[in-house]
């Protein structure tokens, strides 16, 4: 089968592997329907995270590859034995986030730290979705059967990108009906948290970036102001919105210090900034002001508990998120939509979608 | 009167004062009983607190000295027109946060941000309670009725070391029965947060300082580990303590970079840290090892919403706070009780109460 391997930093390749066996009795063998590239995938690729070689080195003494990928839509080729919720035939949202289900972290729903080698595995500590077939462990746990009226290109944004921004973004930011809100970062994860945000109906969703294509599309899609961080200072506009009082949830959606600063900047005394972005540098913090302020900060990776519900409120038309899959290959140019993707913003792409033949 | 005035970093001194006025209908004068000396007072007298003057001549044209101060019991010698729940010779606790029960914060319990000129005022923005006789703001939410039966003493404690342990460090970290937590700093703060945890019945309570003498008392508190952390590297030491695991919820109860990294680096996935010390300069905050840990980071200034509870709970003798008392000062000495607090740990000193003849 074919499929994108990484094998370094600024070394992956679209190449031939073997196709998946189970391992476990608890494993599924999906055949991939459909994928997408993340923003994780292109900071693996950049050689953020040299740990996939050194673990797979520790752990079996060699490394050939990992296949990337933790995100789509397929159909169960292959069940284990000890398989009861899903079954062969079945078209399933593969999550991004494996889980046993049965350890102490499992059993709080903090899936994301699985201890029974779960959490976020897939194209990551095993081979990925970015390939014909995927071996998927804990498939009666990870993988959620495709309701037939759902769009499928809406449910590969269910693997990762939605739950993350509803869990992360709005649900550890506390958004309440009447809240007025900031989400710094308009990219996928960014514009997944001004629609779910939505669900919970704040009064205003202030929504900061620096590519005017963006912006344009987070009013489309909901935001009742937008600011260029590229022409004006966030900060002093968000103060003059809020009367000088501050959002009461700031979310922090792209992962470097200069978006984490305007969060920092803008909350208001009781108010909460939800960390949602991947950071590569520790940031500076200013509790010599914020010691007073009566601050809930939050970090974290997807549960995916909200998966089931996400899926839901998408089948009842609740979250255009189909607006959010600009650009479509198929996977035989997978190559390409790396290439996009890596340009998003000015490629004008927000979530590529890729489609197996 | 006498009272204990501050003039300008390293100025403070004790001398004569006009005995204060109603000026509100919501007003009370107290004469006061017992007072006591918080870490911060020390702190505006270190110069940490420029506003003090800033705020006081931007507001009046001028500033002639303010009076220390926002802890104590006292007894009401005049109330003003709108009082109605404490009258003329009631003994009081007189909270540090004064609210005035109307604003759009009071009414969300966030009284440290009262936006009608309350929130922490006494000894900072308007005379405090190292003085014969205080004039207190909202006399009807801000003063505490004192039970015959509580010590005195321990009632010092419930203005601001004991409720601000208790809901900036034990509350906001979420303590848990059964719960792992470590506190970090065993001043009267720390202790206070090593009692109130107790409260919640976590199972091992790590308490980390730099001082025999403290951890000994936090030891015979209630602490199950002390660590000295001048003689081991603590972070390592609460690690194997907690199997490598981390805790469930951290206490950063001293105010420096230090000890917040102890806290960072200590918390398991899921977990809390609570920061509870007033920091005067900013932090170092690891995100790119914390983003994906599901953390929740907390910080502020006490509401003094749960006093009443913590009052009915000294009553009840569930919490031995009167062994945090260590010295007793009369009025006259309250240039020698600073003096012994400034150097509290090589005094051997936790809390230092001040008598009125």
């Amino acid at each position: 089968m074919k499929a994108m391997v990484y094998y370094g930093e600024n070394d992956i390749r679209f190449e031939e592997r073997e196709k998946p066996d189970l391992q476990a009795p608890t494993d599924a063998i999906i055949r991939m329907v459909k994928t997408t590239i993340c923003g994780t995938d292109l900071g693996i690729w950049k050689g953020k995270n040299p740990e996939i070689r050194r673990v797979a080195e520790e752990k079996t003494g060699s490394f050939n590859g990992r296949i990337l990928g933790h995100e789509g839509v397929g159909i169960i080729e292959q069940v284990g034995s000890a398989v009861k919720n899903v079954k062969v035939g079945d078209k399933v949202i593969v999550s991004c986030v494996s889980r046993c289900g049965t350890c102490e972290n499992c059993q709080k729903q903090l899936y994301a730290h699985c201890r029974n080698d779960g959490g976020w595995i897939l194209g990551y500590m095993i081979d990925g979705t970015q390939a014909e077939y995927v071996r998927t462990p804990f498939a009666d746990t990870s993988l959620y059967p495709l309701p037939a009226e759902l769009n499928e290109d809406v449910a590969v944004l269910l693997s990762d990108a939605l739950p993350t921004a509803h869990e992360i973004g709005v649900q550890y930011g506390n958004v309440q009906p009447g809240d007025t809100i900031a989400i710094v970062g308009a990219g996928p994860v960014g514009m997944g948290c001004l629609l779910t945000a939505q669900l919970y109906s704040p009064s205003q969703i202030i929504v900061v970036d620096m590519d005017e294509n963006r912006l344009a599309m987070a009013k489309e899609l909901g935001a009742t102001h937008i600011i260029n961080s590229a022409k004006e200072d966030p900060v002093a506009r968000i103060m003059a919105i809020t009367d000088e009082r501050g959002v009461d949830c700031a979310m922090e959606a792209v992962g470097v210090e200069a978006t984490w600063n305007v969060c920092q900047q803008v909350v208001k005394e009781g108010g909460h900034l939800a960390n949602v972005g991947v950071h590569g540098k520790s940031v500076n913090f200013s509790l010599e002001k914020l010691w007073i302020k009566n601050l809930t900060i939050t970090t974290g990776l997807v549960n995916a508990n909200t998966t089931g519900m996400l899926l839901k409120t998408c089948c009842s038309g609740k979250l255009p998120i189909e607006k959010l899959a600009t650009h479509h290959f198929t996977f035989d140019q997978l190559e390409k939509a790396y290439d996009v993707f890596k340009h998003a913003a000015d490629e004008k792409a927000m979530k590529v979608i890729v489609d197996f033949a």
